[in-house]
């Protein structure tokens, strides 16, 4: 997830460029940088870090020119650094772009240009775009993007500004999202509609595989054959706060909604007819391990325990998951055959970093699986796995856990697959589902809204499931009590009725979750206790499950039993944010809690 | 556990014997029986089961002596059967004794007796106790039942009675209860209070090592060395209901004040000189296993958490600790090499069975820790050992908690022993010191209640701990649900910052663990943060720990870290059982729960 911002106009680029890089940091502050042209030639500023270390560059040069492009990198590809910074050029310096999203194929279209004696500044996917852009360019940049864009995999949005033509700037995208605003002195672009709504308020929306051509004063769309195409302006109703949470009242919903865009982002390039690939870890000889460590906290740890139980399943190899501020101190079993995966959003997490110097010591193989690149854990670790979720700006952490699930999965399967074990193809099949089925259930909102009411008087809350659906249900009650202060905790269903029953009276709610056939009906069993004693449930289960009497059941989509750990965080997200909302909580910042956990 | 009887008086003896037995069957159910002198002959019924199976035998006697003893028996030797039902024989019939207690060098004794040619027909510590003094009568009962005396150890109340001297019952103990009682037309003798109060409340209270010899219209009291002492009686001021209660108000109480006793109890014939004996287990081969899973339910899942961190730590192998609901659907990975331990108080719990028939399925070899003989688990295992706790009638486990940590602590030393490893002989000292420093702790009851009232109008509290103190802090949420319907619930404590520090709120009440020198402080700064968020705490830790601004620290008695997990439950026991009362709850039978958990 990058920021990218462009400018075509009467005006000074660079005031808008930076406007709209502020606005869009919240996309990723890895690094930032601005291409203008300047008399005709491309004067290119960038550096690592924060976007205020490019405002101190800036003040050095006098940047005056109508055409440029901006970028906010949140990294995916290459660890932040000046020369992995955004925007790229091709080795005459004739044509700059500036690029958000992953070029699944970039290594393949590397080694091609190289063999053609290409070389290469950085370790980015984009810059192969830009090289390749320049190979292919025969005297007209539109008809080169198109041929661009015909070879490349993955997703995209890109602006791009050349010496060559100088009056415009050419845009296209898929599957990464690009406005076009129409402002009073000429056309500009950005990721995002906050970075615009200073400027106007009249945006195009460009769809999937259509490019444009911006100039001072016209505009002009073609479809992926290079046909002319016709668009209409629309009015953004709301204002620059709403609109840096993408029109949502809040960055958790955002987050949420966020989802099937993020998943699908994080599968990218990972699957090819039946095959898992993670090349980041081509180099590890998995038969070496006997047992698996998972390390993480909160969140994270909810994902590793349902990690651990897909892995065990998959590798039928030992595989614990631990609370890190608890394995740092417990003197775990870990030597040479140890596989210890950490996982952390921030990649930052003190008690996860410890543990991971722990395992380090003690001779491991480590893997990270962290969504900010570059951060410690990722660094210090052997080797990583990132998620793509973007920066990630609620406290509530929602869209970092289900791209974690998702990778923690591929990573499971991955390791059967090169183990040489058969692995259940069907399963591979449907995770490329899972965005569109998230999609399907953010549909269902209205009806999460109304579960939630249920939560408004209430002070306490039981979540119960069994197997996997104990960590789903961890996960739910955490939510529920870092966002609303209902006093929410999570319960093996086959443990109630060895205390925790005793707490059930008239009206209390019960969130149940059974989606795992072998067990699903025992945990339908303990509902059943608990509406004995005046329980009311909400029931997350799946389709055609036999249940009788419970009022409020909500079926998920048909999948795999694996993956419906994934689907199932989404209501349970949702339950929690409504519940928050009905009872006036800060929803984003929740009291004494914050965002990365860097102290013990 | 075990109760008695004994009647010599002017009346027949079977109506007090019977109605003290039922009152007494509280104590144990397993068989009950009664010895009548009828001219001159001794008649003993007995037999397996409940008291009412041994009253629809006595339809077809007719027993009306004056003189006679009677017993229910909580097995602890040898399984509940007629044959070894009490009371017991010599062969010639000539003495009848009953026996609460437990010979620990009954197995030397016997050997000995089987070598003077001495038959038995039962496997009971207690018989040994009567074919000894068949073997050292020499014309006066009292002075062999001095011999006898002398020569056992362990704990013991009996009661005598003998053709040969038909005229009175002797009776004596040590560490386990007797009283007699004076009625108006002789005398009577009781493990407990509630079997005298229907004839009398004048009574005696018997102290160890002294005898007694009870006629129709004398008492005589003897010191160990059979010199004449004075004792006087007491007038018992309370009913026969707070009697069964032993003068507590509820059996929760009394069960937490019997720990010292039946941890006690526990470790009797256990340890010598450092070495500890387990002959249950002497045909286990500890070498051939690879792992070590603990499989329980409930408080015995806790006792199990505990007992995994002291296994793994003692033994430097893996050891896992699972609920029981859980294990049995997660197909573990559990073969031949595998140890697999079930903690059970009643040997009933349907899942914790169901998980023992999976772990003998797979081949695993099965030790039972119960507290109930014969019972399904204990019966079903390859192995058992039990905790000497006696019946637990109050809902809430206490006094089956704590013998159970002290077994699982046995075990982990036992293991060790028998692989050669060297032991912290320290710990197996201590071990012995615990039921005094129970004791200590006991004292400070009215502190705990004092803490309890800091509870009085909330409806949460939060417990928090680390490592084996994780453990102790997740039973102590457990009591306090169970028996006050505060929701209450334990944290790891490095979690805190993850999540759960959102519940705190001003006057929000924290309760941590501390007793585990290497992570205490780590605790105790979590606990900083809580009350930066407004929350009062009870910290229960060690001595000398520093700790600052807290205002509730309760320092427990100075032993090793690892047997502090058996201390600190007293206390959260307290605090519990006091919340309850204060919120004016059934403690005994707290809503929606059951003793023993036969359904899954």
């Amino acid at each position: 997830m990058c920021g990218i911002t462009a400018y075509c106009g009467k005006g000074e680029a660079l005031p808008f460029l930076m406007q709209g890089l502020s606005k869009l940091e919240y996309r990723g502050y890895d690094s930032a940088g601005v291409t203008t042209l300047e008399n005709n030639q491309l004067i290119t500023v960038k550096c690592k870090g924060r976007l205020e270390n490019l405002e101190n560059k800036l003040k050095n040069q006098h940047l005056s020119g109508h055409v440029g492009i901006g970028h906010t990198r949140w990294a995916t590809h290459g660890v932040p650094s000046n020369l992995n910074s955004h925007p790229h050029t091709n080795q005459d310096e004739t044509i700059a772009l500036v690029h958000n999203g992953i070029i699944e194929n970039y290594r393949e279209l590397k080694d091609e240009l190289l063999k053609k004696g290409y070389q290469f500044q950085s370790d980015t996917d984009s810059e192969v775009v830009v090289q390749l852009l320049d190979s292919l360019y025969d005297g007209n940049l539109l008809e080169a993007t198109q041929k661009v864009l015909a070879q490349i995999k993955g997703s995209y949005a890109l602006c791009i500004l050349s010496t060559l033509e100088p009056e415009h700037i050419i845009v296209a995208k898929k599957d990464s999202p690009l406005i076009i605003g129409k402002t009073k002195d000429g056309y500009v672009g950005a990721s995002d509609i906050p970075a615009l709504l200073e400027y106007t308020k009249e945006v195009y929306f460009l769809e999937d595989y259509e490019m444009a051509v911006l100039s001072t004063d016209h505009i002009s769309f073609y479809d992926q054959h290079g046909h002319p195409i016709e668009k209409q302006t629309t009015t953004i109703p709301y204002d620059l706060e709403a609109a840096k949470k993408d029109g949502y009242d809040t960055f958790m919903l955002k987050e949420i909604h966020e989802q099937p865009h993020v998943i699908a982002e994080t599968l990218r390039g990972r699957i090819n007819h039946n095959h898992i690939i993670l090349d980041e870890l081509k180099d590890i000889d998995f038969s070496q391990f006997n047992k698996i460590y998972l390390v993480a906290c909160g969140t994270a740890y909810h994902a590793s325990m349902c990690g651990a139980h897909i892995l065990k399943k998959v590798l039928d190899i030992p595989v614990l998951s631990e609370v890190a501020s608890e394995f740092r101190y417990d003197d775990p079993f870990v030597d040479e055959k140890t596989l210890a995966i950490f996982v952390s959003q921030s990649g930052e997490t003190a008690d996860t970093l410890a543990a991971l110097r722990l395992a380090k010591e003690k001779k491991a193989t480590t893997i990270a699986i962290a969504n900010v690149l570059g951060s410690t854990i990722s660094r210090d670790s052997d080797y990583v796995l990132y998620t793509c979720a973007g920066p990630e700006i609620a406290v509530a952490s929602t869209k970092a856990y289900t791209t974690q699930l998702v990778l923690l999965i591929l990573l499971a399967y991955y390791i059967a697959q090169q183990l040489g074990k058969d692995i259940n193809k069907q399963i591979i099949q449907q995770l490329m589902s899972i965005p569109q089925h998230v999609d399907t259930i953010l549909k269902d909102e209205n009806l999460f809204a109304q579960y939630a009411k249920m939560l408004e008087n209430q002070h306490d809350a039981y979540f119960i499931g069994r197997n996997l659906d104990y960590a789903s249900v961890l996960e739910g009650a955490l939510k529920l009590k870092e966002v609303s202060y209902v006093h929410a905790d999570a319960y093996v269903a086959g443990e109630l009725k060895h205390g925790p029953i005793a707490l059930i009276e008239n009206d209390s709610v019960v969130i149940a979750v059974a989606t795992q056939p072998h067990i699903a009906q025992k945990t339908i069993s303990n509902i059943q206790e608990t509406m004995a004693r005046g329980a009311r449930v909400i029931l997350l289960t799946t389709q055609n499950m036999e249940v009788k009497n419970v009022q409020n059941v909500y079926e998920l989509p048909d999948i795999d039993p694996t993956l419906q750990t994934i689907l199932v965080a989404v209501p349970l997200q949702l339950i929690a944010y409504y519940t928050a909302c009905i009872k006036g909580c800060d929803v984003d910042k929740p009291r004494n809690l914050a965002k990365s956990v860097t102290v013990e």
